[in-house]
C-alpha cells in the first residue's frame, strides 16, 4: 500500500517537472530561466482543463473573445495578475511556471465579468482585487490540503466567487442587479425528453459552461484546444461529457437544462482529472472516472440547491467535492490503481499539469 | 499523553479483531477464510449501533420488516451491495469481514426507500447506484478522517443521502411528490408538556428513529437487539435516549417533536460511541456520554433549520459532529481517559465493533 | 522553507512563555503555583483581542458594565465557568494560565445574554452549560487545528453561538422573541453616503462589536484597554478598524451598517491576528494585514447570506476564515515573514496572548 501510495504521489508530482521539460524544451524553455511571462500566463487559462500548454491556453483565449471579447481580456487579464502577484510574494518557482498560479485568477476575474457587468470600472477593480485575494487564497488552500496530498484543484475559485456572489448583493457600488437572487429552491419542471440537437449542444456547452458560457461554439472551440494539447484528455473530456447527458437524462432532469450545459460541465473536469491527470489513464480508471462524473452531474443540483437560499450559485464545487473523495478513496482500492503502468513506464506527455502542491 | 493515546488508539483499533476472534471463534469463524459472506453482511446492520454481531443484525433486519417487509429489503439489500463492492474493489479485509463496509449502504437504501417511494423501480436503482457510491465516499471518509485517528462513524451516509435528498426534487424520474420540500424554519409551537405514555413512546422511538422509523414496538425490537449483543451497551442505548427526552423536555422542544423520537435519535448513537465504543466505560465517561447526548439533542434544530432552506435533513449529523467532538476533545481531558483500565486489562467483548479506519 | 517554518511555528508558541513570564514576574507571578484564580479569569475577556494582560481583562469588563452591568456579570462569569471547567477536566495548564481557556466562553455566555433575554433564569442557565460544552468544543478545535499549526481563535465561540441561535427558536422555554429570524437575504438598501459623525462612530462601534455591542464609548473604552497592553496593538486595532470602513465605503455597504460597526468589526481582529499576534509586526505585514482586514469586510455579508435563512448569525466566522487562510498562506510568502527579526531577536511583550494548541 505504501509503495502504491508512493507512485500515486509521484503520479501526482513527480513526472510533471519532466514531462514539462521534454514537451517544452523545443519550443518553450529558455535556458536556466523559464519559460517566458507570456507562455506562464497563457498557460494558466489552460490549466483550468488541467493542460499546462500555452497553445492551448492561447486557443481558450480565442474562445472567450469568441463570445465576447472582454471575457476573453477578463481571462487573460486575471491569469497574469494572478501570476504576478504569485511571482511577487515568493510563491514556489515550478508552480508559477506551469501556470498554477493563474487558473483560479482566471476564473475569478471571469467569473465578475459574466455575473456582475463587464463593463463597468467597479468589476474591473473588483477583479483586480480578486485576483490578488485569490492568490492568498490559493495558497492558503495549497497548504491545507497538503495534509491529504490532494491538488487544490479549482477550490480557491470556488471559495472566492462563492464568497462574492453571496455578498454582492449588499454592496450597492458593485450589484448592478435590481434585487438579491436568493430564493429557496423549487422542484424541477418542464419536459425530460431530449431532442437530437438539444443533445449535442449540450455535449458542447458542456465544455463552454465549465467558463460559464452557453454558446456551443465556444464549447468546440475550447474542446479543439484540450485535443490540441493531447488526443487521450480530449476523448476523456468527451466521454465525460456524454456521461454528464446520459445520467441527467438518466434522473430526469429537465432538458432546457441538460441543453444549456450546466448539468453536465462539472462530470467534463470530474472525468478529465480521474483518468489521466491524477490517475493514470487505463481501462479501470475510466470507469471509475466515469462513476465520478455520473456522481458530480448528480451532485450538482445539491450544491445548487444548499447555495439557493442565499444567492449563491454552484460553480465548480461539485467537481471539487467529487475529485476529492473519488481521488482520496482511490489509494484505499489496489485492484483500481494496481492496473496502471509501473514506475519505471512512460507518464503520458500530457499529464504535466497536474495542479498539485508544491513546497 | 502521548502514552495515553497509543492506549486510546488502541481503543479503537487495536482488541477489536482480537474480540471478534473471541467472540465469534465458537460459531461463525471458519479458518483461514473469515467469516462467511452471511455473517458480514448481517454485522452491516448491527454495525448501525457500532456492534459487530450478526444476530444483532438479523434482530434489527427483523425491526426493519415488521414495520413494513420492504425496509427490511432494502436494508439487507443495501448491506449486502456496499459489502460486495467493497471486497470488489480491494478494501482492507478487516473492515469488510467486521461489517464496517455494510452499515452505510445499509442506512443510504434505507433512507431511500423511506424518502422516496420504496415500491418505484426508479428507487431501487437509485439505492444500488447509492449504495456504490457510499463504498467510494466511505473510503474518502476514512482516509480524510485518519489525519485525526477519528472513526468514519456514519458520515459517508450523511453526506450522501444528505446530497440526494436536496437533489432529488431536481429530477423529475425520482422524485414522488410534487413540489420541493425547502422552506424557512420556524419557531417551535405547540404544547411543551409531556404525558406519561409520550414518555415511554418517545423512549422507543429514539432508537428507531436511527432507522427513521417512528414506530415504538419497532424501537422496542433494536433495543431488544442490542442488548443481545451486550447488556452493558443496552443500558448505555437506553440512558442516552432517557438524556436525549429529559434534555429535550428542559428546553422546552414541543411534545410532538420529542414523541416521535426525532429529537432523541442522536443521543441514543453519541451515548454509545462514548461510553463503551470509543471511550472505556467508566463511570466518568458515563457522564461524559450524557454530556454528549445532550449537546447532540440540543444541536439537532440546529443542523435541522440549516438545512431546510435547501430542503435537506438532519440524519444523523447531530450525532456525527458531536462524537467528533467529544472524541478529539478526551485525548486533552487526562482525567477522564486516564480512569479507564489499563492496557492489559481486557476489554468488554461487545466492543468488538469500533468503526475505525485501517489500511 | 523548512527554517522559515520553524521560526512561524516559534512565533505561534515558543516565546510565549517566556514572554508571560517577564511581563508577569513583577506583579503576577507567584513562584510554582502560576498566576492567581483571579488573573486567570480577568485574562480570559482580554484574550478576545488577543492580549494576556489581566488589566485590559479587568478594563474589557469594565466596558460591558458601562453598557449594562448583566453584560459585564455574564462575560466575567463566563471566562470563571470556562477556566474552571478547562481546570477540572486537566486541560494543560499554560493554556488556563493565560487565559486561552476563558476568551471563547467569555464570549459565548455575553453573545447568550445578548442575543436572548439576559434577565431570564433560562438564559443563565443556558449560558452556564454552554460555558461547559464550549470547553469541550475549544478541546476538539485545538487537536482538530493542530494538524495545521492553526491556532483555535474564535472558532468554537463561533460554533457553539452559532448552534444555539440557529436551534433556539425550536425550544420554547429559551426563545424569548416570538417568531424564528430566519429570512432570505436581501440586496442592501439605504444611503452610502457616510456623514463624519458617522465615520468616527463607526470607528469604535467597530470595536465595541466584537463584543456584539454598539455604542461607541464601549469601544473608546474596549481600545484603550488594549493600548494599555501594548501600544504597537493599539494602533494595529485602529488601522484595521479604518480599513474596515474604507472598504466598506468603497464597495458601497449601506451608511447605516457601517455605522452600527456590523460591517468592520472582524477586520479589527484580523488586523491584530495577522501585524504581530501570529505574524511579525513588520511594515510588509502591515499591508499583508490591512488585505486581509479588507477580505473580511468584503467576506461579512457573504458568511450573513449564508446563515441568513437559517437565522443564524455572522459573528466572528468572518475574522476566523480570512486569519485561518490568511496565516495558511503566509508560510508560502517567503518575502512577506522573511522580512521579521530573526529568531534571536525579541518579540514584542504584548505577543504574549497567541492562543495556540499546546499539549
Amino acid at each position: 500500500m505504501a509503495e502504491r501510495e508512493c507512485r500515486l504521489v509521484e503520479a501526482f508530482s513527480g513526472r510533471r517537472e519532466r514531462d514539462v521539460r521534454r514537451s517544452d524544451e523545443a519550443r518553450w524553455r529558455r535556458p536556466q530561466t523559464g519559460p517566458g511571462a507570456g507562455v506562464e500566463v497563457l498557460r494558466g487559462p489552460a490549466q483550468v482543463m488541467f493542460l499546462a500548454n500555452a497553445w492551448t491556453g492561447a486557443v481558450f483565449c480565442l474562445a472567450l473573445c469568441v463570445a465576447d471579447w472582454r471575457y476573453g481580456a477578463y481571462g487573460l487579464g486575471g491569469a497574469a495578475l494572478g501570476t504576478g502577484a504569485a511571482r511577487l510574494l515568493g510563491v514556489a518557482r515550478d508552480r508559477v511556471e506551469t501556470g498554477l498560479e493563474g487558473f483560479n485568477s482566471c476564473l475569478v476575474a471571469l467569473c465578475f465579468a459574466v455575473f456582475l457587468d463587464a463593463g463597468r470600472l467597479s468589476t474591473v477593480l473588483l477583479a483586480a482585487a480578486g485576483c490578488a485575494v485569490v492568490t492568498v487564497v490559493t495558497a492558503a488552500v495549497v497548504r491545507l490540503l497538503r495534509v491529504w496530498d490532494l491538488p487544490p484543484l479549482t477550490l480557491p475559485y470556488c471559495l472566492l466567487a462563492g464568497a462574492v456572489t453571496v455578498a454582492a448583493p449588499g454592496f450597492r457600488r458593485i450589484w448592478p442587479h435590481g434585487d438579491s437572487l436568493a430564493a429557496l429552491p423549487r422542484a424541477a419542471s418542464g419536459p425530460t425528453f431530449l431532442r437530437p440537437e438539444e443533445v449535442w449542444r449540450a455535449f458542447f456547452r458542456n465544455v463552454s459552461q465549465v467558463f460559464f458560457l452557453d454558446r456551443w461554439y465556444v464549447g468546440a472551440l475550447l474542446l479543439a484546444g484540450v485535443f490540441l494539447a493531447s488526443r487521450v484528455a480530449g476523448l476523456v473530456a468527451c466521454c465525460g461529457s456524454a456521461t454528464g447527458i446520459l445520467t441527467a437524462w438518466a434522473l430526469g432532469a429537465p432538458a432546457a437544462r441538460i441543453a444549456d450545459g450546466t448539468m453536465g460541465c462539472n462530470a467534463v473536469l470530474v472525468a478529465l482529472a480521474l483518468c489521466g491527470v491524477f490517475l493514470e489513464a487505463t481501462r479501470a480508471t475510466l470507469l471509475y472516472a466515469l462513476l465520478g462524473a455520473a456522481t458530480a452531474t448528480a451532485v450538482t443540483p445539491a450544491v445548487a440547491g444548499l447555495l439557493a437560499p442565499a444567492g449563491g450559485h454552484a460553480f465548480t464545487w461539485p467537481f471539487v467535492l467529487t475529485t476529492f473523495g473519488f481521488l482520496l478513496a482511490a489509494r484505499s482500492f489496489p485492484r483500481l490503481t494496481g492496473r496502471g503502468p509501473g514506475p519505471g513506464e512512460a507518464a503520458p506527455p500530457w499529464r504535466v499539469s497536474a495542479p498539485v502542491p508544491s513546497a
